[in-house]
Order: structure tokens, then C-alpha cells, then sequence
């Protein structure tokens, strides 16, 4: 304390508060600030910006246990000197990043493969932490991808309250958004986008590093992640929707993604969850709030209908941490329920609670009271659904059920239309048993949403993105579009072609076997 | 000033400048605000948060007529001590909220019968002032929820710039949103919660008093308030809507409901509007503004088109304060019209111009400019509605009135399909006289719109409510919802059973009577 | 530096920073700021307000490169004293604000002709900035508005930051906003209002200069332009937008709006964007920033298919600054396509990188990557309507095609429904050439959008404006709307006469030439 120190680093962020001018500033070592100050509120060395190396003399000061340094000079360093500083830091910074040896929660031979791209999704998080950058954490607003999303989060936030000279650093530094579509819509990317170059603009920050959640690994992911790539930011996904062909573990995608995490790679299937992957690379990034999360998995796995050894295992694990499966399926129903009406909110405090991570008695009445509402409001949609529903058994055996939902349910209201599909299949399946090949579409005037059972991708080799690309390809004027997983999904289309759409789809599902 | 103190009191906010951390502390006497100082932007004592006791020592000085510590010392106490304190705090607290004894601005047995609500709701809001409490009011976007959150508004405003050290205050200390809806929606109720848990995490505050104006007091607001009461926020209701069953002055909602005002719970009605409850409870939390806002329950009235005693006397007493019935009348349809585009936001400087709460020149061409335009779209409204209104004189005396408002209306524009319903309703009451019975009903694919005059529940004992509980029950396939005052409202059902809720809804007008 | 002066000037902005109190003062000479102190983060001198005349005693400090005064004394000057140096510093301000004789970037009689009033506009945004006003810039959401907007953002900006004390004063005083419609709307006023009142009573600023760009020439801006004017609200507007009839170069809007530049008020005409109207008024405001921008008006100009001499010198100049015409419109392609998911954002960092004003190896990518994938879009819908589009050719020779656009095109999507409409047009045009009259009419259940070739207006004087308000009169029931430029706007009515209105209009057009 009070000794005269000199520092050589690179500046990764300058604040002007209303008292001196704050420099952040990283070398191999570390983070320390340092702040220069000519009168209250006035930006000193305007020539010193973020991205430079800078050599800072000062004396240092304790601010609430980290070092602070009182800086009497502040240079800038160029040409060869910095070159080598930058190279210096870079690979300190690297070796900082590189996440502890941890053990995955559950033995899975599908995990063991993934480990090489996880431990890569872990150091790019820990790295973005480390040398100034925000994280941004976009994941799909369902159970799986905010399960997904809130693992990193707990992951995140307390190396960040660590790192950083600011007790409101978690909140500048980490955003969590939710997007409405399984995929990186361009309505989303437009607005991360615009507020990530403001951000560079007005608050001298670097550009963000992209955490993609149960989200980001298809072709529909494309065009907002070229757009992402073009501004060079660094891009993380964690996905286990279908991304198209694999090739030397690498598909479409992988042109704008830096680092990709999907089960699909390695041969596995998204019979893993999201939530899953995310936990892991989260007990990767900070093992020490493992113990909190732990849970997750398995809501998530419940919450996807997720049927494997991994998600079995998963589930088991909630149990012992004290949640039932039931449960597990309760929590996950509400975490859907609430999703729908916090839209572009990441409503942290509620989520909290409902995913038993704050005050437990509040997690107990909250998650009653929400999934008392929540299935009161199916039953509801199913009340009007079901008498309108039509089934029939195909002559190849599969039950076809079809259902008007823009006429038979409630609309802008939970469950929208693809829940409410989801639900009716469901008590078709019920009542026939999971291995019966049972598809269910519910349509709209210029959408239908798909659901099947596993037992029509076994029997008949069913998988909903071929069936998409087929129509899509017969039936140009419709403009199709749509796909998801091979048995649950969604199909748009011109309203005027709606007729021919829906004859064909259903065509593709009397033709399975033939 | 400049000598030295001892203050024993309980935390009630930790704000981090970018200078000093500034404690606010309240004891039996009032709220001081301490101010500790290590470096600039650093948090001191960080053990020492909100809702602790601690004991303050420092030196007193002045600022900007405001007594603030430069504090030596701040020390948590806990035990018994900080037990015993906590105590004597409340009840010091709780006597200077105690609201002056006032009297009604009007003669009203039904006034007379609530007063006991009404203190209660006026020492709630004096407390959550005087204890660092942020306000939440939400109310119904209609002349008569604006009335009344801008008269709550008006008294709340003045005693928080007395009660606090910041400039700022108002606008952190007190929000007023409206709702869209009659009711306190769930999408509403996520926002908020959303926002005061944040508050709370990041911002060190206490959790809100949720003031609900003109709604909270029907079964659509149970789920959000549950949803409110999980987290401990105290809950004011002051509405005029029905209720529902009053058993010993208590109605389904006052589970999650603190203080309940409304006039049905004392035998009245919602013939004395929300307007006026919270105005007179306005004049109990700060008489000083009275003056000022005597002439809203006026407005209120005639926008709600209340006809009662109270109703009467309030709008004379508007009169007197140099607003004309016909001038209320101008005034309700502008503050309809504008909150229309307002939607989420509160738009408190139009309002008070419209309000004549501002520059009385402004208020008077805003007014007429508004009531102009808003004439003429009401006009455009009733060009297209009129001419394709299908009204017929029932066996039983009833003028029906049945308009297809999706078709012969414009959609999305003011006035929306329940105010185009009002207009309808209207011109045809000019015709036949507010004393024969007609009923309009407005409807769309999923809704439909009610409007009846108070002669069909006279001579007929017609209560929307009922109605739509009992085609519920009947026609449990079509999901119906809805309801409102007995005479007003709304019915929403699933579009593939219109019809045949529709044919329902007008046998049950046909058998009124039998 | 540190000697004690004496300055007499008009308090423009009180600012509380969490230090000293910032007065703003401007006099006759420039702008200066007085910091003055009691304790940290406590007003002073809290009976001085903007707009104030005051008295500074104190002693002069620099602050990066600025003056500020540590005050000894701020006293508020009244009477005559201040009414005179009132006047005064209104003059200074008057002469500093008058533009630079600058020359038009192109030779056009119809430019010469609106010198004067362009001249009233660059000054009036000049004054703003210099007696602390903010800038509130409203365009309509498409290449032609953005270009005009960012124009006029180009040319503000770097005096902003001359003038002000703030780093970040270049956000809180200039603010762009697109508008979706081409006319200012009441919910874009509302919100405009709602901001600005806040600003005025929170934040102690002065209301803002708005400037409406491609927006506020037409009937349909008069309701929001009389709503401003009753706050006395200063209003330039720069538009090409038909203004209805002109009487000595004056026209309804005139009423409200302070300086206007339209074409039609010297015999003009719309074939001179809005765009290019406003880099030359950028030239006028700040001649050190057209160098930049001087190639915005050949993509406005492209992006409005503007027809004229002025647009082909613009889109030479263009060419000339190394962006070939074919390269023109692939960007003003971008920004509409980029506008339609950027809706109520202004997304400045996307759209200088697509208008080539940032890093020009990002804006070729960008470019390249938004044009195809906007093809991409509009050929999805053109796949879907022109297999569904109804051609004839009427006997008075006209090519009439109509397009059920809400059947057979996607919704809520790129292209949307008027660009649709548009491309489906633009196919036809290049089926028959430019000079054949060719009418496109796209309906939904409520509007239709009109495209003509100028050769409809030329042979046979149709203005699309003249119909709407024929049909309007003749259909009142139909309660119509719209309108546009000569030969492209919109229709709007309520569903239910659909069929009529449509099969007037389409009489209108079978009609033209009788």
C-alpha cells in the first residue's frame, strides 16, 4: 500500500464517473484500475483508448480488498514494444482461461467426445471474462434453453464480481435475453447488434462475446450469425437442435461459429439437452457453483421430453438433490408458463425462485400456485381442442390426428399454438402409449406445428426438417419454411396455400412406409 | 451543525456515488442519511445492508437544508438490541403515518361506511413513504383509472421530495403505469415483479407498495396478486368493480389484498367511481394538494357514465371549480382518446395538461384540439358501424342491438372495439331514452363487447357477470372469459364456437324476463 | 487560466452531478459552464432554473481543453436588466447560428427556388445547438428517410460535441428515430412529447427542436405537428411528400410547422428525395461533414425511384465518390431491408456500416450479405404471388393487376405487404417497359397498397392522392384513408366494404381517361 508501482498492460475499458477517469487495465497478472484525475468528471488522456498498451506509474490504494493505483502518468506504448506486450498478456490471459479439470456430472460416451468442444466453450467464456469483454447470453425462452441460460449465469457472475472494479459490473458485463424462436432471429441479432456497437460508441467498451443457448446451430441460425461475424465477434454455441449433415464434425453453421457444442457432432442426438451441455460447461467455468445447479439437468431433460440414458441419469440426479421427477416436470411446466408472458425479459428474480435457486419457500409456493394456473389454462385449451380434433388411423398404422387451432383455442394466450399441439398430442399419447406411431398436426391459417412420437422416427424413419425441405421444394409458391427436431416442429406457408401445404404434408405422413 | 451524534436506526436504502456511499437511515423520528467514505466509488461497510440495525456515529452538517452524517462509525446491531429497536422504529413509523382526520369532499353514506378501508389505505401509502418503500401504482387506462392514479400521484410526490435526499426521488421512489386492461394481468404483473426484484438486487431497495387503482378486485386479478403476495409485497386495492360475493365485508381477493376499497364490500356500487375513492383518499395522504385535484372525481364520473348521488355531487363540485359538465365530459373523452396511444406509458406531462393540472392555456387548446380529432374518429367509426347495426325489439321489450365490429369498424385505431361499442350503445340510448332497456353487443372472431342500459338490470336484474358464468358452464368447450361491471364488458371465447356462444348469449337476452 | 471573471448570460441546463451543480450558461460570445458546490451531490442554488438570467462571479479553470468557472456566486438577474441582456445574447446567438454561404452539390433551378427556406432550416438546427436545445429527428423508416436522417445526424453531431461540456452529450441532445409510416404519428408524438416533458421536469432541459425528415408535409401529420405546436415546440421539416395545394408557397401543415422545405411549395415536385433535400442542408449546417455524406443522395434517390435530373446528377455524384449505380441500389436495398427489423431503433452502428460510413471492408460484407438475403426474400414472395397475381389490360390500355397480398404472400415478414406490392409491380414493368401505363393494386381485408408507372399519371393525370379522397366522399361508410405520392400509397378501410371499396377504385382506374 502507498508504494510507487509501474504497470504495463492493455486498457480494456475507460469510464468517465462524475470524480477522475477510470482506466481498466489487464497485463499477464491480472486486472487493476487505475484512475487519473484533473478536475470532477473530465476524460483525461483522450489519446489513451481501449485496445491500447499503456505503461502506468502510480502509487497503489486498497479499494474494498482490490488493488487500485493513483496514476501519475499514463503512456501510450507502440511499435515493437507493444507488439510484445500484446503477445505477452495474450498468452497469459490464455493460460488464466484455460477452466480446471472437472468431471462431468454423469458418465455418457456422447459427453466424452463433446469434452474437446465444451472445454473450448468454457475457456472462450472464462477468456471474454477476463480480458474486459461482456458476455451476452442469448438462449431459446423455453425450459431446456433457460435452464441453459441460468447455468451460465450463476456460472458467470461471481468471476465477474471478482474481476472487476464495479459492484454493478455483473449487470453491465452479463446479459441474459431470451428469444421467442428455437433459433438467432435477425429481429434479435438487429438489436444486440445495434446496442453492442452503441455500447462501443458511448461506453468505450469492447464488443461482446455471443453465448448461443438451445439455440444457434442450424440454418436458420445463418444469416444472423454471418451478420454477428461480420463485426468479428467471437461466437459460442450450445445447441442440440438438428444442425443438418455433420462432415469431419463440422456443419453449415460452423462458418460464423467459433466454438460448437452439439451432441449431433459427435453422433449423438438432441436427446441431450441443452440445459445439460450448458450445465457441464458451467461446472467447467466455475466449479464451485456446481453444487447450486446441479438440479438443472433434469428439468431440463423433463421439460424436452428428452428420452435417453443421459437424460435418465440426469433426472435421477435432481432426485437426489431433492427434487422428484414429478416435480422436475412441475417446475419445468412453470418455467414454460412464465416464459411466455415475461417475452423478451430474462425475469431473473422469478426464475430464481421457481428454479429453486433463491428462497425455497417461496420456490414451494410460487411453483404450486403457478402450475395450478398453468394447467388450469390447458385443460381449458383442451377443452376446446379436443372436441374439434380429428383423428384417424392411417391404413400404415400411424393414428393422424389434426386439429384447427387458430379456430379450437384461445389464441395470444399459454399455450400459444405449438404448447397446445404438444398438449393434445400428449393425451392422444396417453391413451395409445408412447410406442404407438402417433403425428399430430395442428394448423393455423399460414403455419402448423408438428408433433410426433419417437416411435414414427423408428418405424418409419420420420424426421420433420426432410418433410419440410420435400414440400419446400414441390410446392415453391407456398414459401416454405420451418423444421425443429426430427419429431416436433413447425411448418409456414402462404395463407392462400394452405390447402395444398396441408394435403401434402399429410400425404408425406399417410406415404411413411410405402 | 458540526457536532458530534449518535443515531440508532434501521437501513433502508445503500446507495453506492461515485463519491461517498450514502446510507439511508430511519429511527422513531424520521430518515437521516449517512454518509461513509473510504475512496471515491467504493462501498463501505459492506456487511452493514438493508433492513439492518446499526447505530451511526459522525457529525452532523447541512445539506441543501437537509440534515446528513458525515459518518466516524457505522456498527450493525443484532439480538435483542436490534429487536427492541426494530420495535420502537415500527411504532413510531406507524404513528406518523397516522393520515390528519379529514373530511369527505362530498356527503356519502357509502363514503361514510369505507372510511375505515380508506384511512387504512392512506396510513399504507404514508408508511411505505416514510419507511423507503418505492409506490407502484397501477390502474386502468380510462379517464377514471387515470383520475385516480394521477390524484394518488399528486399527494405521493410532494411527501417523497420532503422524505428524501435526492432530487430524484420522485421518479425512483414512484411509478404509475397503466393497464390496458380492467384487471391486473399477468404480463403486467411479470414486468413489475421483474423490475422491483432487480431493484432490489442491483439497487439495494426494498421491495414496493403495489397500489392497484380501478382494478384488483375481481377474480381475473387473483393469479397476479397470488403471484405478489408470494413475495411479500403489500397490496392496496382501491376499485369499484364487482367483486363478487361479499361475505362480512370480505370478497375472493382479499387473500392476496392488504387494504380493499370498494364501495360493494359496504353495500354500495360502481356507481362512485375509482376517481373519486382515490382522490378522497388523495385528500387523506397530503390535504395540501386537494385544492388541486377536487375537480377529478368529476371526470371521473361522467367518463365512467356514473349515475349516483355521489356522481352527482362530485361532478358539481368540478362545476364549481370552473369545469363544466360539458367541459368533464370534453376532458374524460381526451384523456381516453390519449391514453389510447399512450398504451404502456404514463405520459404524465400531457396528462396533467389535459387534466388542467398545468399551464391552464395549454389545457385549454390540448382539449380542444383532442376532443376534435377524437370526435371525428368516433364519428368515422359510427359512419361504418351504423349502417350495418342489426337492432331488433325483443318480445320482452328489449331494443337488441348486434354489430359485427370487426368487419364494419376500423381495427387497431381509436376507438377500439369497446369504445366503438360504447358510441353504438350510445346513439341508440339518444333515440329510444336511457329508461328503455337495450342491450348492444359488439362482436369479432374470439370476443365480443356488452353494453346495456341500467334499465335491463332494473326491470330485468341483468348482470353481465352472471351471464358469462353461466355460458361458461354451458358452453365449457368454448373456453368463455370475461365479464366486467353489470352492465359493461366484455366475453371472450374461442372463434370455432362463436357462433354458437353468440345464439347463447342472445337467447339468454330473449329470456330475460321469463 | 485561474483569474476571477464575471459572466452575464441565460442558464440553458442545470445538471446535478454527484459532485458539484452544472449550470449551462449560454451569453452572447458561446457557452460556458459554472460548477458550483455546497456538498457532494446537493443542488444549489436551487432558485435558478433554465432559462434564468443570471450573474457568474468566479474563477475561470480549464477543463479538458474547455473553460468552466468555479463559481464564487450565481445570482438571477430580473426586470429590465434581464429583459436587455436577454435580447442581446438573442441576437449573438442569432448571428452565430446563420449558416456559411455554402453551393448546392448539383445545379437544379427547383433547389435555387427553395434556397431561402433550406437556409431557415440549417439555421435553425444551427441555433439549436448553440442555445441548448436537443435535436429530435423523426424519418420515415426507408432508404430515402434513414439517408436523410443520418444526413442531418452527420452534420449535428461534431457540434454537439464542440459545444457541450459532455462527453456523452452527442446521445442526450440528438436523438433519430424512424417512423414506420411516412406522415408523423400520433403514437410516435405522443411518445416524442411524453420524453421531452420528462426531460424538461427530471433533467432541467429545454424542450427539443424536432426535425422531420421524408415525414410532415401532409394532411396526415397535422394532428401530431398541432399537438407539438401547443407545446411551442419548434418544427423543421424537410419532405417530397405531395402537401396538397399550394398558396403562395404555403400549405395546410404551415400552421404548425416553422421552417419548411418541400418541393411543391416552388413548383416542384417528389422526383427530389428527402434525402438529398437534407445533405444539402447538412452542407449548410456544418460544410466539413459533406465530403462524408455527399453520396447519400444517389442512394436515396435509387431507393425512392426517384425520376429526374436532380436524381441522376445525385446518382452521378454518387458514382463519382466510387459507388456505381447498380452498387447504389444494392445498399438502399440494405437499409430497407435492415429498417424493417430494426422497426423503432435507429440502429446507427448497422446503418453506417451498411451506407458505407464506417470500416469499408465491414460495409462491402455487409452489403453483399444483406442483399442476397433480402433477394432470398423478396423472390420467396414473388414465387408465391405472381402465379396468383390477376392481370388485364383495361380498354382505355391500361395494364391493371391485382394481388390478394394477405393470401398469397408471407405476413409479418420482409418484404411486407407495400414493397410486395412494389416488386410484384417492378416484374410487370420490366415485362412492358416504363412507359406503359401499368397499375398494381395489392389488397388485404383492410387496405391495399397502389404502385402506377409515372406514364399513368402523365397520360391520363392520376394521382392516387385525388382518388382516395374521391372514393372517400363516395363511400363514407367505408370510412377511407391513405394516400401517398402521385402513383404510390395505400387504401385503408374497414373490412366489411372491401368488396366496394376495391371495386371502385378499380372503376376509377377503367375510368381514367374518360
Amino acid at each position: 500500500m502507498g508504494k510507487s508501482v509501474r504497470i504495463i498492460g492493455e486498457v480494456v475499458q475507460v469510464q468517465q464517473t462524475s470524480g477522475p477517469t477510470i482506466f481498466t487495465v489487464s497485463d499477464e497478472t491480472g486486472t487493476t484500475w487505475a484512475a487519473a484525475f484533473d478536475e470532477p468528471g473530465v476524460r483525461v488522456y483522450p489519446g489513451v483508448n481501449t485496445g491500447n498498451i499503456v505503461e502506468v506509474l502510480g502509487e497503489v490504494n486498497l479499494h474494498g480488498g482490490k488493488i487500485q493505483i493513483e496514476s501519475e502518468s499514463i503512456d501510450r506504448l507502440i511499435g515493437q514494444d507493444s507488439v510484445d506486450i500484446r503477445k505477452l498478456i495474450d498468452d497469459a490471459i490464455n493460460e488464466r482461461a484455460e477452466p480446471d479439470d472437472t468431471e462431468f456430472l454423469i458418465e455418457s460416451d456422447t459427453l466424452n467426445l463433446l469434452r474437446p468442444m465444451m472445454h473450448n466453450a468454457a475457456k472462450a467464456i472464462r477468456r471474454a471474462i477476463l480480458d474486459g469483454r461482456s458476455i451476452l447470453v442469448r438462449h431459446h425462452a423455453d425450459a431446456d434453453g433457460i435452464c441453459a441460460g441460468v447455468a451460465i449465469e450463476k456460472a458467470v457472475v461471481p468471476l465477474l464480481k471478482e474481476a472487476n472494479n464495479n459492484s454493478d459490473a455483473e449487470w453491465h458485463y452479463f446479459k441474459r435475453a431470451p428469444s421467442k424462436a428455437p433459433f438467432y432471429e435477425i429481429e434479435d441479432v438487429v438489436k444486440d447488434l445495434s446496442f453492442a456497437l452503441e455500447d462501443v460508441e458511448r461506453h468505450g467498451q469492447k464488443l461482446p462475446l455471443l453465448v448461443l443457448l438451445d439455440n444457434g446451430s442450424t440454418e436458420e441460425d445463418m444469416l444472423a450469425l454471418m451478420k454477428v461475424k461480420i463485426y468479428d465477434i467471437e461466437v459460442v454455441v450450445i445447441d442440440h437442435h438438428f444442425p443438418g449433415q455433420v462432415v469431419d464434425r463440422t456443419v453449415a453453421v460452423d462458418e460464423y461459429v467459433d466454438v460448437h457444442v452439439n451432441p449431433y457432432l459427435v453422433g449423438g442426438d438432441s436427446q441431450i439437452t441443452a440445459g445439460a451441455l450448458a450445465v457441464e460447461v458451467a461446472n467447467m467455468i466455475n466449479p464451485e457453483v456446481t453444487e447450486k445447479i446441479m438440479h438443472l439437468p433434469g428439468i431440463a431433460a423433463v421439460g424436452d421430453h428428452a428420452a435417453s440414458d443421459e437424460a435418465n441419469k440426469y433426472i435421477e440426479l435432481a432426485a437426489d438433490r431433492g427434487y422428484t421427477r414429478d416435480e422436475q416436470d412441475k417446475i419445468a411446466s412453470c418455467v414454460d408458463f412464465e416464459a411466455f408472458y415475461l417475452r423478451f425479459m430474462n425475469g431473473r428474480g422469478i426464475i430464481d425462485t421457481i428454479l429453486g435457486l433463491g428462497n425455497k419457500e417461496k420456490h414451494g409456493k410460487l411453483v404450486n400456485a403457478l402450475y395450478k394456473e398453468s394447467l388450469k389454462r390447458v385443460q381449458t385449451q383442451l377443452r376446446a381442442a379436443l372436441p374439434n380434433l380429428k383423428t384417424q388411423k392411417l391404413p400404415n398404422g400411424i393414428i393422424f390426428n389434426v386439429l384447427d387451432v387458430e379456430k379450437y383455442a384461445h389464441k395470444f394466450t399459454f399455450p400459444a399454438p405449438g404448447k397446445t399441439c404438444g398438449f393434445v398430442h400428449d393425451s392422444i399419447v396417453q391413451k395409445y402409449g408412447e410406442e404407438t406411431p402417433i403425428v399430430t398436426l395442428a394448423y393455423g391459417p399460414d403455419f402448423s406445428v408438428i408433433r410426433a412420437t419417437d416411435a414414427v422416427n423408428e418405424m418409419f424413419g420420420f424426421n420433420l426438417n426432410e418433410i419440410v425441405w420435400k414440400l419446400a421444394k414441390k410446392i415453391p409458391e407456398a414459401g416454405i419454411d420451418g423444421g425443429g427436431h426430427e419429431c416436433a416442429g413447425s411448418l409456414k406457408f402462404v395463407e392462400g396455400l394452405s390447402k395444398k401445404v396441408l394435403e401434402s404434408f399429410a400425404k408425406e405422413v399417410v406415404d411413411l412406409g410405402k
